[in-house]
């Protein structure tokens, strides 16, 4: 057996199902990496297996549309793979609405869903022929009137806090006592308000999770409709899981179970889309990365420090508190492991990926020494910083 | 009294001796900032003032080096003004080297002052005549051996919990406890172990908050003295602070007051180095951005949320924590203001700049009103993502 796979033995049956039912243990993007040298760390993502999940989850999600939300991984290979599966796509800005475009979307399948838009690029959109966009406040319904007229809106409206791994805060959507004026508002001003959006929170590792969060969304949709407002679209935004070592739902059953949840509480929604990112995504991803450096701080410490030549500030952003846990697997995994903090290679004490919960790593590792992270997929090649400490942005391969 | 000058005249009287003593009370930055338009968020330096604030340092230091702190702001138009004026500089990677290179600076100009190295990097600086490199590991001090045989370098300690703004954590350096032994260690491997770095931690707002660390560096140099090694050189780092609000030393006399704090400590150290990095460049640059939403998330709320077009993901990476507090101009700073909490335009629930501590700005801020951010020439423009949202990396002009 390779010293790879033990990494992948360790993982729960769930996170099996979720990719790589009928592939060999070594995927095809820890082969690769296996096989090549890099000069810098680089994200090798495999279209193939988001093909796959795609199907996983329309499979399970049944007549909902899918968004992808372009953010987690804007990689034209990925646009153009999920535009020939016929995906749809949610956009945050005009560049992203625009390499969606470019990828072969037609305005219509297109989504502009982030809250906060500059006028112009509302007006730009408009022209494209772009016809859906989020709105939370009552300023943005007026840029919204004023340069996309008569477009569809769904307000997006806040939701408690849950138990998702990476939490939301306010800064996104209305409160639901606002949801009925705005709603309102929006008719005053022309625009077509169809419908409702919400975001369970990124990484809800488990389908039931949703049910709390669609009772507080239902409330709202049924006292609009009692009040006459004729809402046709349910968006039920991202939020589907990544494995990163916690079990999670298999994509399939989590999606499928997310839409009896959806059906008990709102029937027969004529439209419903669902914008998953990293539950696409994460998976079909791996970054390699390389040690630079293991040391001591002193000699009774109980842990070392291992450094690699990828950090928080170009590509590992989502492990800011250490939220988000990266998986990891090196040629030494056979060997003996250890506790150890893990740092990224910046000159920035900040720039820390796990301290508060150390990580296992073979005691043997040394400066050299390839390292693969798993499911950096999502929410890692965009983030990279353009040249912190000199220190080039994250590189991505597609396969 | 012009509408911008309200937020300057706030400040307090050591700001003002700063940087702009002889200047009148609109700087040559913010008056460019208020007659361009912005079609992007954008980082604009005066290099003019760089230059000034340079002077000012090196008067205070004396006979300190003051070697740059590249990662602080590496534009080209920085580093040859800095040159032009005699500075050394301190990088972070091969590619800071190289920019440093390209700007004029002379090989035995440059510290390669990362302590985690890539080993072709470390090789590659060697081949340019780059002499002078941090360590702080065993491990490190075989790369350096191997790679740049017979190098100067410079042993990084760990110094305990400091009152800097932006603190350290113990990422850096090696204990105290090991320091005399990694000095005859890389004798052992043919080095030349010249002297000490620490950091005094960033932002450390009065010269008098470095004694306590001072006097730990001094137990270990005058214990390595004492066994025998002849230390040459103190690298003092940086921690030189930027104004953010709060009261800070004037550049001049903050600097002489920690150069008489050494000299107390170490007395005649034949080489003295500094490498101020924030402390030379933040007070220069200013960033202009543009308010794209305003809005309450319920009637009762105490707060309005006010989002810019730029974030922590596009050029604000120091609000995390909200540790950084930036000051903001808007041309309604004669109105009524009110608290608020400040948001970037992410799709990221995490790119929030100030919520704890909300920020006061004018009641009648708008979506498309134009909002400036004091002291942003440090750690923002190379920080920005290259494109997180698909909202471009900040623009910087420097004039």
């Amino acid at each position: 057996m390779n010293a790879y796979v033990t990494g992948l033995t360790a993982r729960d049956s769930s996170f099996v199902t979720t990719a790589n039912t009928d592939q060999p243990a070594v995927s095809r993007v820890e082969a690769y990496i296996r096989a090549q040298d890099f000069a810098r760390p680089t994200l090798v993502i495999d279209t193939e297996a988001v093909a796959r999940q795609f199907a996983a989850l329309a499979q399970g999600l049944g007549r909902a549309r899918i968004h992808y939300a372009v953010k987690a991984n804007p990689a034209p290979e990925i646009l153009r793979k999920l535009h020939s599966l016929g995906s749809n796509f949610d956009a945050a800005s005009r560049v992203e609405l625009q390499m969606c475009l470019d990828a072969g979307a037609a305005p219509e399948q297109l989504s502009f869903g982030n809250t906060i838009k500059r006028a112009s690029d509302i007006a730009w959109a408009h022209e494209q022929g772009i016809d859906l966009f989020a709105v939370d406040a009552e300023e943005e319904i007026e840029k919204i009137a004023a340069n996309a007229p008569g477009a569809r809106v769904y307000l997006r409206i806040i939701v408690d806090a849950t138990e998702a791994e990476w939490p939301l805060t306010r800064k996104f959507g209305s409160g639901r006592d606002k949801a009925l004026a705005l709603i309102a508002m929006a008719k005053d001003y022309g625009l077509n308000p169809v419908g409702l959006s919400f975001h369970v929170g990124s990484q809800t590792r488990r389908a039931a999770m949703w049910a709390p969060i669609l009772d507080q969304v239902a409330a709202v949709w049924h006292a609009a409709k009692a009040e006459g407002h004729e809402l046709t679209l349910l968006n039920i935004g991202g939020g589907f899981p990544a494995f990163y070592g916690r079990e999670i739902d298999a994509p399939a059953l989590y999606a499928a179970e997310v839409m009896r949840l959806v059906q008990e509480r709102f029937g027969d929604v004529p439209e419903i889309m669902a914008e998953p990112g990293r539950g696409l995504v994460a998976e079909a991803g791996m970054i390699a990365a390389e040690v630079l450096l293991v040391s001591k701080k002193s000699d009774d410490d109980l842990h070392r420090w291992v450094y690699l030549d990828i950090g928080r500030f170009s590509g590992l952003a989502e492990t800011e508190g250490e939220a988000i846990r990266y998986q990891f697997a090196t040629a030494r995994d056979h060997e003996t492991t250890g506790a150890c903090i893990l740092a990224g290679p910046s000159c920035d004490s900040a720039d820390v990926l796990y301290e508060k919960q150390p990580v296992q790593l073979p005691l043997g590792l040394r400066a050299g020494d390839k390292v693969m992270i798993r499911a950096c997929g999502a929410y890692t090649s965009t983030y990279a910083s353009v040249g912190f400490n000199g220190f080039p942005p994250l590189d991505v391969v597609a396969i």
